[in-house]
């Protein structure tokens, strides 16, 4: 696995990196495959806590490459299950822990489609990135456009898939698809941001979390309130809670469960 | 009611303000009880136009107090109706009349979570406030994690929720989830724009575009569509619409009709 | 045709312009069926990509005539079809091609509904625009209540239909509803932003784009999935992928076929 990713632990937060940067992390089979190998290795993983994807060198992933599609090595036809949470990238949605994209430079395609899986999307300033699919001929894929409206809006989202056009850290960050840092140290500053996590977040709270903001999108209000409700009496039972609260309390860093 | 609550009416506006300052507002049964009463009273007295809900002294809401949490005295159980609109908190996005919540300074895990079901949130520039709850060992409480997603995007909505981090007006009003004002004579600012919506705004408008906000989640476009047509011919025949028709053009205030 | 609208093509952008300057381009029926009977024949010229929609004259388009509204001539019984995208004018978004507005000056009530269903929309930084509704004892029209939350978030959309207050193109920008640029040489900012995407945007890729976003809101994320699939393996044996593929790495615009 290490040909194609770069794996590092630290904190409780396990950084993956795309690690082909010879060709800018160009997306392809392998790519794939090991990324989902060390997804699922990280999420049983008791000393994992939050896990941050970023790519080697100045690219993070610029989908695959140009000449990769030309002789039809880029697009693998796999099977569409019927759960949401199961498809070809949205089971990283499915995760016990929460997934932190560190867009560190260039993302364009399925490079990009990849980090609307993720929980949640840091851009560093001068990364540049675009959808890129009409420019080529293709169409909105990896259920892109179903994702970018409930992340962004819909005209957001119209925008960027329409025109595919090139974007850069501020853009994104002002149309609400991830949140801009400076080029200077920024893994390190998405690093910290997960760090806290990992230090101050109950493993077994961050578990429900996902889980109830993914239900989220296909219950109503009074199914998710009733989830929220039934949830919530299990965390009174949980050890978690009394450690939370009497770390607040004592102001000091909590000591909770790792999540079995 | 006045132990925990206290209420000031002018211009059309009911203020309704919490009123444990020496407690920093933190909330129990007897403010949860007297709040409901207060809302429901506001929402039949035909002078009340608008409702606006604020926190006495530097805090708004910040929670339960941490010791009530500690022995058990913060999280009592209630039924769960299958109305989505009738359940602990979101009745309040079924009462007839706008509410709108003025964030004066720290709101936190069910603190927060009310302001959800309010229609509009301004909140002052250096009030704080967190979802506090994955950092107790809780989890999304009272439909936060359906409600959320829908108010400022899924991954503003997963960052609040997962790392329960502390933001403040600024960065609220960047995420979408309130409009920012200068701390000084906050509530103030809030109160004028209710009292000009109280003004120029139909009481019988109001009251009709809250249902179809609230039933367009859940709507098709095509129903939507179906209820505004409904809804625009009872406008056609009601005597709001030649008011304001006549004061637009005669660039006065106009007199609607209370609702009843 | 040409007394209530002008039509002008280049670029492979055609420019539809209300052209009742000397009524402020105020809304009625001759303007509405123009304005279909418009839109559809540029669906169906293979000539032309993108569609742009704009005012002329100082006001893009303030709804009715206020004094029509007095003597009942603004709002005609229309039937509510139970398809989504062929309602009064959300016939627009099932177009085949990008719709954008251009919002050059003062756009309120059904004059604003409409560019709610256009693809993407543009304002000029001193365009006043609003609602309208509340004020004048309306309520809001033409799916508003369901398209305004679904573009801009649910508090923005509550705060922009109750209090129905004028915003200019900065705000309408930071609520997300358009994207904002300087009133100088407003269109023709539009327009090069429109002949790009003619340029550079393969029609087919366009045209399923569209058909995606609008499935997307009724869809679960496994059938948008499925259908992303079903649409890449057609595009994948589409001659618009391979010159869109040739272009890119010959760095030249490429030559898509015209939406016969």
């Amino acid at each position: 696995m290490e040909d194609v990713l770069l794996q590092q632990f630290e904190d409780g937060v396990l950084t993956i990196t795309f690690n082909r940067p010879e060709a800018r992390n160009a997306w392809n089979y392998a790519l794939e495959d090991a990324l989902r190998a060390a997804f699922l290795a990280a999420d049983v993983d008791p000393q994992v806590k939050v896990v941050v994807l970023t790519g080697a060198g100045r690219s993070f992933c610029p989908g695959p490459d140009p000449k990769a599609i030309a002789v039809g090595q880029s697009h693998r036809q796999v099977a569409v299950p019927e759960d949401d949470f199961a498809q070809r990238y949205s089971y990283m949605l499915a995760l016990r822990k929460p997934l932190i994209a560190a867009i560190n430079g260039a993302a364009a395609g399925v490079g990009l489609c990849i980090t609307l899986y993720c929980d949640l999307r840091f851009i560093a300033e001068n990364a540049n990135i675009t959808t890129a699919f009409s420019r080529r001929g293709l169409v909105a894929e990896h259920g892109s456009a179903w994702m970018l409206p409930r992340l962004i809006g819909w005209m957001n989202a119209a925008d960027l898939l329409l025109s595919a056009r090139v974007i850069n850290g501020r853009e994104a960050e002002a149309l609400g698809l991830a949140r801009c840092l400076p080029g200077t140290d920024f893994l390190a500053a998405v690093q910290r941001y997960a760090a806290d996590m990992a230090a101050y977040c109950s493993p077994r709270s961050l578990h429900v979390i996902k889980q109830q903001l993914r239900q989220a999108w296909s219950q109503s209000l009074a199914q998710a309130t009733a989830l929220s409700t039934r949830e919530t009496a299990v965390s009174l039972a949980s050890p978690d809670l009394a450690e939370g609260v009497a770390a607040f309390i004592e102001k000091r860093q909590p000591q909770f469960q790792p999540l079995k």
